[in-house]
């Protein structure tokens, strides 16, 4: 299988590794909005190439994976490219889904390809353990937890109060939730009783920690619904003990069976991952086989992972599968 | 979907009462080997019949789920009414499922009928928890643990000792173990670490307590590669606190991504389950909405949880899963 990545961020650097760890796939070319020559990728032998020049590649490519942002790229670029590839992308706001699908379903029916969108963990691999624990316990409660981990968002945030020189936000569930989950309890949960926040601030020169302590407690959205707690440390420390891009969370289904609803069952999945865009590249890569298996066997149109049966993640047959993994 | 029962043993009765939770089934009638007369099921309505009148049923139940034990029901039943009706089963003589499922593929396609055989949770949901975390982490671990819960096959065994009047044998995992792989040590594990065994016996008047303690912890393949502790006890006592079937366990892989594989990922997926019965049925359910939905899409033959995609099991629409699950 030939796979194309587009855009050269943390996820598109994951999936060229994961590529090299998968034996039936091959990095064939890194497409970039930047100018091609300012890139440097670690595949030595894989072509960087102008987004411009993607269109010339139309039969090189088996699988096209697109590394962009939910907010602007791949809105655009999942329905345009659907057009001349099998893609995938890890489209992740939950509240658009609906669209995206319909606008991407449209294209890759046109242009005869398979696109599988919002692959990932969340939505992706934490949708999946929702709907089969729905699907197996019909009367039950739901809860998801993230974390301990990294939310790009609200470290975006932290960086743009004044008087931030750098920082980073830990998203944590709260144990003691997470156990009264675990136990069966069926608690209801305000948003902070859910998680908490953790954040790691390097200050500006005669910054004023007191006020930016306060205008990050106070911001809404993003940290006033929960209890959020602030350290200031050193440019050095940051870089040290918080340059990774870590994550994970939980997501357990607290349902009942029996005459009498007398048994109660509880389905947990959960990751710890050190690496956020290095676990959810070799997502993207499992759904590129897949892709392209639907794809040979004449399907076209837009899927999620909702529709597509696991064995097609697989390397191994079907007879491989039954003999060894069931 | 109209849903027929063959066998009304724990699993048959777990059906029955998870049918109730489903607005989407109806249970048309129950099929058993004894004299049907001498059978009282919960349901007043539904009609208790012998097995050998199930042919007349063949265009009255949509989906038959048949209850019976893998050593020697399933391997005759599931290929036998494969070619009348569309059928689930528990298969779960994990060596045997590949002629199994040639036996059942064959007859299923005879009668222009969907099987699924070997659902449950192992088979079944620790099965595509396995598959997905190989597909997604080629380079890894794979770890099962079971219990803590009941083991009907250890508990007959010890039963079979002279003394015993009865008992009841729970699978414990070893939490060192256990948290050794939660921990990304990927630690090579005998079966004496990854497991402990304990009994719950009630004694004959007259036996010898030490004679079926050493009788026990010595038993070949059953207990003696264990650390086995055996608890002497009250009949009262085993039937007020060892009365249920619980079970559980948990599946995880352990892998790495990254350019130098420095980034480790741990992917759990772990139940907790107040009746094993309780909780297979239910899963069987969820496959019997799928297997009938594949059938009246024209498809014929054997099926895994491997070969089915996950929407099949869900009663929601696509778009409305799309929207609210993923």
């Amino acid at each position: 299988m030939k796979i194309g990545i587009l855009g050269y961020g943390n996820l598109g650097k994951g999936v060229e590794a994961a590529v090299k760890q998968n034996s039936d796939m091959e990095l064939v070319a890194v497409f970039t909005r930047r100018n091609p020559e300012d890139l440097k990728i670690k595949t030595d032998s894989v072509p960087v190439l102008s987004v411009n020049e993607i269109e010339n590649w139309k039969d090189k490519i088996d699988v096209l994976i697109l590394c962009g942002g939910s907010a602007t790229d791949l809105p655009e670029q999942t329905p345009k490219y659907a057009k001349m590839f099998n893609v995938i992308d890890s489209f992740d706001t939950h509240a658009n889904i609906p669209t995206h699908f319909e606008e991407v379903d449209k294209s890759a029916k046109e242009g005869g390809k398979v696109a599988v969108i919002s692959v990932g963990w969340d939505p992706g691999l934490f949708s999946l353990n929702r709907m089969y624990a729905n699907a197996i316990l019909p009367e039950g409660n739901d809860y998801t937890f993230w974390g301990r981990g990294v939310s790009q968002g609200h470290s975006d945030a932290i960086r743009r109060i004044k008087g931030v020189k750098d920082g980073k936000q830990y998203t944590v569930p709260v144990e003691k939730a997470l156990q009264s989950v675990k136990n069966g309890e069926n608690p209801v949960l305000t948003t902070r009783e859910k998680h908490t926040r953790e954040c790691y601030v390097v200050l500006e020169d005669g910054a004023d920690a007191k006020q930016v302590e306060h205008d990050i407690v106070t911001m809404p959205n993003y940290f006033s619904d929960y209890d959020t707690t602030v350290h200031f440390i050193s440019e050095e420390e940051l870089k040290k003990n918080h340059s990774g891009i870590p994550h994970g969370g939980f997501v357990l289904r607290s349902g009942v069976t029996g005459f009498d609803k007398e048994e109660k069952h509880i389905i947990e999945y959960n990751l710890k991952l050190d690496s956020n865009p290095g676990f959810t590249s070799s997502v993207l890569l499992a759904y590129a086989r897949a892709a392209f298996r639907l794809y040979k066997e004449g399907q076209t149109g837009c899927k999620t992972v909702f529709d597509i049966a696991p064995a097609y993640l697989s390397p191994k047959s079907a007879e491989e599968l039954r003999k060894t993994m069931l």
